[in-house]
């Protein structure tokens, strides 16, 4: 039984059914997003359905592999049985591929009154937002105010919240001018708030710093070494100043998701203790792969970083040590092969870090997104994104400014 | 002053835009959605995005146009003020170009527990529904249960609810086997309920008769001369027999859809009475066009037809009589001039009419296919449109089987 169809996941299952397993997998979605793209459906620049993919499309009429929709409530570790909305199932192996969830650090006001950008659902409440507070500044004659709505904040200067700034710096430039020509643009700020004394901690200090150049000269303000302290939906505190903005989108953390049921100390920092077999901590014959994984070993305390390439990695070699049907001791123990990082601040604008080599800027920026573009599941999702790419390349226009649902956030 | 950016609206503010007038179009969405697919959003086909348009890019920086995303709550007709939920406008000239809704014909239970299909967010609250219902028949090991969640109702057999039928039937054939291995799809039934004699009663015989040969081919159940009484969200009641089935699509009567305020006397079987120059009765310098717009021409008691062919005429012939500014003795008296009709019903199926002409099969739906391309609005949505067409023709196959926000009906 495998839980998550994420990147873990989704391998796992192609890997191990059509084998001598019967395979179970459950998420509670029906489709597998792809969640490095989340800022573009956003920012108006893709549309929902192309980096997503139906997980039945992905197995067909494959052999012993069984998808099911439905949200897990429990682990009972020592039962064998997995409680779910649709009823409770038993397991001879299972494998825990439930990723990640944004980390609040148990800040409840920030909780309710920030965006957060993990799901589909998601992105597509804060492209309304988006749109919903360029309407809402049109309606308001106190420049104050309307200087508020215009405004946003983004907390986090990881991949996620340099990726966002670009775009919505992009949008600032081209696309909104066009759309409102009643509303001076120029007055909109899109502040980026680092704890961090640099942006993109996880890569180059090359990468880092052209990311931070390429994004003042977008006209983005960034504010390194700050720490957002309060947010009450109207003005975002920190620790030597406050900034009004109506929109505060989080991407400063992200922690383990996991069910109820988990024993105690199997858990360490929010993620699940697992050995170098992916062998959950203190049981058998359970394992758990990608974000919501913690391996020490030995070097980095902090446990692998929470990317695809991880969770790819890692579900590739537990499905080889399952299918070999070899005893444990002659399993093999994951190592971790960094392939290099990447990310994209704006039309050839982006920062590569390949082991020792790194890029930035326009080479860089086609390298993202072929990357992306081949990381994306589906041909025709490949397809419609690249249709996308090409004509906003071509129109420095992002063309999917939908309300779709507007989003109702609650009130300050 | 143009309330409603559907084809009428958005062609008026065309035509009057960067002239003499100042134009305030005002929508409660801001995209334009092209209502003649949401069926295929509805069933896997089309993503919403290539079917719906911003509103302010149609217009971008053009002079004296303004749009407002706002709700019309009241038209106060002596006052000339048009009340919304962003404030009250006053207007010189206002132009009623509202639609038409889904018409329950007062049927309380029908209304809350089927499906209707008139914009974005309940086509894809249908396409959620019906991917639900695969997924619960999984669930279930009640035989008829399953059958039950399996069946379709589709009350209306005019186009829309032809095309409906055909998608449907497309998706039974080609998908659902492949998404389903452990269902047994051939439980699966689609009924089409017309209360007339023949489908698609606007168009030829001949289209009518090609028409119901093709959904009988593939397999759709159709009941002519059949009256829906009454449905409880488990069985549909007729005046001969009882049809189980989890989903009901209401696609049998639309209606007027307008705000409060109009005088009685100027509302005819939920329309607004109009003389030929589109002159709402009763009043001055107000005029309503398209569904809304009820026009006694003395020929057809029924008025005209609701479709985007009259609402795009209209407007044409309203903007350039306004344009002229000659007395509204000199203007030019609306005449319909009847472009031809088409349905869809699947892959190589099609009906057309035009005039005297007409044509069923491969021929009519690469026509259908070329004018409801041309129809749409955008380089990028038409691209993404054929893109998608193009993929489901070569792969048999409707690849957005998504369920970005599951449907919650009230239980029946």
């Amino acid at each position: 039984m495998i839980i998550g169809a994420g990147f873990a996941g989704l391998a796992l299952a192609k890997k191990l059914s059509g084998k001598h397993f019967q395979v179970v997998l459950i998420d509670k979605q029906n489709y597998h997003a792809f969640q490095p793209l989340l800022y573009q459906v956003a920012t108006a620049g893709l549309e929902p359905d192309s980096i997503a993919y139906p997980v039945r499309k992905v197995f067909g009429k494959k052999e012993g592999l069984f998808f099911r929709m439905a949200e897990v409530e429990e682990i009972r570790v020592e039962e064998r049985i997995v409680c779910t909305n649709i009823g409770s199932l038993t397991f001879n192996h299972l494998i825990i591929a439930t990723g990640s969830r944004t980390n609040f650090f148990g800040n409840q006001k920030i909780e309710s009154f920030s965006m957060p950008m993990k799901s589909v659902p998601e992105a597509l409440n804060l492209r309304s937002l988006i749109l919903q507070n360029f309407e809402a500044s049109l309606l308001t004659q106190d420049l104050k105010e309307r200087e508020r709505l215009m405004n946003y904040a983004i907390v986090g200067g990881g991949p996620t919240g340099v990726e966002l700034a670009g775009a919505l710096a992009e949008l600032k430039k081209h696309v909104l001018p066009q759309d409102y020509p009643d509303l001076d643009i120029r007055r909109m700020h899109i502040h980026l708030i680092q704890a961090d004394d640099r942006l993109l901690p996880g890569m180059s200090k090359h990468s880092s710093e052209k990311s931070l150049q390429f994004l003042k000269k977008m006209g983005v303000e960034v504010w390194l070494n700050t720490l957002v302290k309060d947010y009450d939906g109207r003005e975002v505190l920190t620790q030597n100043q406050r900034i009004p903005a109506q929109t505060l989108i989080w991407a400063a953390g992200v922690t383990g998701a996991f069910p109820k049921g988990i024993p105690a100390e199997a858990i360490h920092r929010g993620r699940l203790k697992v050995d170098g077999l992916q062998r959950l901590y203190g049981t058998s014959d359970i394992y758990a792969v990608g974000d919501v994984a913690f391996m020490e070993d030995g070097t980095d305390s902090k446990g692998h970083p929470m990317v695809a390439q991880v969770a790819i990695q890692q579900a590739h070699n537990l499905a080889t040590n399952l299918l070999r049907n070899r005893p444990t001791e002659k399993w093999k123990v994951f190592r971790y092969k960094d392939k290099g990082s990447m990310a994209t601040i704006g039309r050839n604008k982006a920062v590569v870090d390949i082991g020792h080599w790194n890029s930035q800027g326009r080479f860089a920026w086609i390298l993202w997104m072929f990357v992306h573009l081949m990381a994306l599941v589906g041909f025709r999702n490949r397809l419609v994104a690249l249709t996308n790419w090409s004509l906003n390349y071509w129109s420095y226009d992002k063309g999917i400014r939908l309300i779709i649902r507007p989003f109702h956030r609650p009130s300050a």
